[in-house]
């Protein structure tokens, strides 16, 4: 018998054999981080319900929590229309961020205009 | 007088000069779309309120909506903890998806395990 592979075939990996996932809290919404995951990255997030990425700084599996205890629990898995992105929500335990804030955009803003949907030139 | 870069030194471009922002509907939360910007789609974006890539497949500036109509106000910017990933919160004018629906994830979730926070083991 072949086994079956759950990761989808048409998933779209970069040259370096990578794709990136945005991992969003469920329960707030608040968006927690983007890190990388290769097929076999994304097999064990979708297979044992704990996220798992590749980690391009140290080239090894790496478990969300495993040293930090701020595990991430997989709520839903999601691909993007051209299936080169994925969409994690997760149940997440304690801060996302290894700098201890929330989110790791947490107090990062960089000033910008804000944009006016009313304004007639644009 | 040397002009002021708007554009944060401290950015992580890729090999490309590019890196991932993740788009955010700033009323509902929905995690959009992700596309990528270079120094000069960052710079318009930040500076002009409307939310500008670079195109990797057309190898050009793609300001949302100037073809479809489906425009992307800005309404905040940040930088992620190591600088290499960028989150924009916006007002999304129609479907932020080339497809139609309203965002790039919409109906296209992958089967997964879902974790529990609960388990002993993990």
């Amino acid at each position: 018998m072949t086994a079956i592979d759950p990761v989808p075939a048409d998933l779209v990996f970069d040259a370096s054999g990578l794709l990136p996932a945005i991992i969003q809290d469920d329960e707030t919404g608040d968006v927690l981080m983007l890190a990388w995951m290769d097929r076999e990255a994304i097999r064990r997030t979708i297979t044992t319900g704990r996220v798992t990425f590749w980690s391009r700084s140290r080239r090894e599996y790496w478990r969300k929590g495993d040293t930090s205890g701020h595990r991430q629990y997989v709520r839903s898995v999601a691909a993007d229309c051209d299936g080169d992105t994925l969409l994690v929500r997760v149940i997440q335990i304690g801060a996302a961020c290894h700098t201890g804030t929330r989110t790791c955009f947490t107090d990062r803003e960089i000033p910008a205009l804000v944009g006016d949907p009313e304004a007639t030139a644009d």
